[in-house]
């Protein structure tokens, strides 16, 4: 119970007290004005570090999300490294999902591979409900990186209902996610069975890691972007509203975020996120107009950007602030994960450009 | 010469002949009113027919795209089974790549594969232009196909140059496209000359199929979506613009494809096309609002629907027929290719559908 106080207590600070609830991060989430546009990567935390690459070699994907000491080390890497303004809790997707009883590994060069796809209402029913104690590694790793970070704020992370049951459905990565809409269209009470399992598994998931301390959770719908908003509303909007609906009263901003979903930007805010993330085919002030003045963008640097030369970097970083000044909040991040290849001190330029290019004076605030 | 005379004379045919120039696939092309809203499917001369599958048992993807009696064999058979109202050359968009000397293969569940991909100036130079006699099986294809289809429009095919540029600068099927983009950024001559080349070759191709006497032509960008709109423009549309504008004393309608392009399709209607093809995230009404009144659009069944029970395949028949009205002219069509594990036989039956659904009384044209 005394880590439960310390996660509170975070949470509840004085907002003046520099702690993680005053940061510019969570302040941008909040659309409150900050000191400078935050900035973060997805995936910072990844193979783009040789750090990262070193303390993965001799373990397993899966393997080092349990560790909590693994967990922590490789969170803290892009923190120290880039100075980036939050940390992301290193995690996979399918870390919950094992936890409820689900045989899968994480293949090296293809992704999560399951043993047994899933296609009837027994399998969903083997797919059992998770506590805290299934995933006491995370609960463990968030405390010690709350204390760690001081005042930077933890991002909470899971996978959203549609992209997990793809991965359930298809048996590993898919191009078309064929098997998965053919379960939507052609037995949509066994579809939402499953996506309504799997809200239950990423609710209780993202409260172990609010309860341990994170000041904003993000719920990853990676593959949303395949269907069409109609499918979305029907199969998939609620759903991940019943994820984000759980977690109304964490007291923590919540982000929801998709590739390719231009289409999609409305009905993903109104899935309850206070932070849509956009990737980079939607400019951020277009992206605005779709998603409304009541809720905070995050975006959209091209993570492709990075492999090119200095200048061209820097007038896209350039543009994408520029865009995302039409957003009543801005935090800055690629439109999708860090590539392997991107030279960490690009990303480490970056931050600082952004920060450079973004800051107010204190007496605006 | 005579064969080139035929090749005119489909095309300068009386409208009134019930030749292919007056087929209800070319009159939605030209936005006039027809019988019926015509349809066909991407990929339908493919992996979803028993018979292709028979006779491409022994023979390797280019090979086939190469034997003029397989092109026009495969190429008939979608048109036998299912009543399509257009044919589509059976080739692939690495096929010119292939005549101008680029080595390369199509292997079997991974796709192109290049041996050495471009990365140099002395790369592009290697790419030669084409003439017909590097395609030489392509035109006796188009004539002979041309012969046995007599009413039905044939429709030609090639890539587009972003499309073929990723094969070759990534040296295979990418998620990406990372290279390219790279290449793109760090040197946009290089870019510049390689998409150049490219559309020299396709316009060649293309050109080779026109004379044949194809009815309509079809550029397939089929990875463009991965691009911003302000990327597009400035690395992509240039190169399209000149494939499609070399056509435009070819008296054949130009059709222009891309996957993910919500955010391109005003772009791509400006590249030169008659019509812009739609996947299935944007639904026609919205695209056409994007495209503007001056071309016909294509689309845009998600293929995966073609996996569910036939309840559901005709109420979205019948939505995407309902919101192609908004359209000046609508070919029907999937948003993306045939998936290999699609029952022929629904293909049929959405072909009948169509064509109950839109059938016009004569006295209305």
């Amino acid at each position: 119970m005394s880590t439960d106080t310390a996660g509170t207590a975070a949470r509840d600070e004085d907002p003046r007290s520099g702690g993680p609830a005053d940061s510019a991060f969570v302040r941008a989430c909040r659309r409150l004005p900050g000191p400078h546009t935050p900035v973060w990567f997805m995936r910072q935390a990844g193979r783009s570090l040789p750090e990262y690459r070193e303390i993965r070699a001799n373990v397993a994907m899966l393997e080092s999300c349990r560790r909590p000491d693994l967990v922590t080390e490789i969170t803290l890497q892009p923190v120290r490294r880039h100075g980036v303004d939050a940390a992301i809790l290193f995690s996979d997707i399918v870390v919950p999902v094992a936890a409820a009883g689900v045989d899968l590994d994480i293949v090296a060069g293809t992704g999560p591979v399951v043993a047994e796809p899933v296609s009837s209402a027994d399998d969903v029913a083997r797919i059992r409900p998770i506590t805290r104690d299934d995933v006491s590694y995370v609960d463990e790793a968030v405390r010690m990186l709350v204390k760690e970070l001081g005042g930077t704020p933890l991002i909470g992370f899971a996978g959203a209902p549609f992209t997990l049951a793809s991965y359930l459905v298809e048996g590993g990565p898919s191009r078309t996610h064929a098997k998965t809409k053919a379960l939507m269209y052609g037995d949509p009470d066994l579809w939402h069975a499953l996506a309504g399992r799997l809200a239950e598994i990423t609710l209780a998931f993202l409260r172990v890691q609010v309860e341990a301390g994170v000041s904003a959770v993000q719920l990853f719908d990676s593959w949303a972007g395949a269907l069409s908003e109609a499918d979305y509303r029907r199969f998939v909007l609620p759903h991940s509203q019943a994820v984000l609906a759980g977690l109304a009263d964490a007291g923590v901003p919540r982000i929801h975020f998709g590739v390719g979903t231009g289409e999609l930007l409305t009905a993903m805010g109104e899935a309850g996120a206070d932070v849509v993330g956009v990737d980079w085919r939607t400019p951020l002030d277009e992206a605005t107009r779709r998603i409304g003045p009541e809720r905070a963008v995050q975006g959209n640097l091209d993570p492709c950007v990075l492999l090119a030369p200095w200048p061209v970097v820097e007038a896209e970083v350039r543009r994408v602030l520029e865009q995302g000044r039409a957003a009543p909040g801005h935090v800055f991040n690629l439109g999708h994960g860090v590539l392997p290849e991107t030279d960490p001190d690009v990303l480490t330029r970056v931050v600082a450009l952004v920060h450079e290019l973004s800051a107010r004076p204190a007496d605006q605030d």
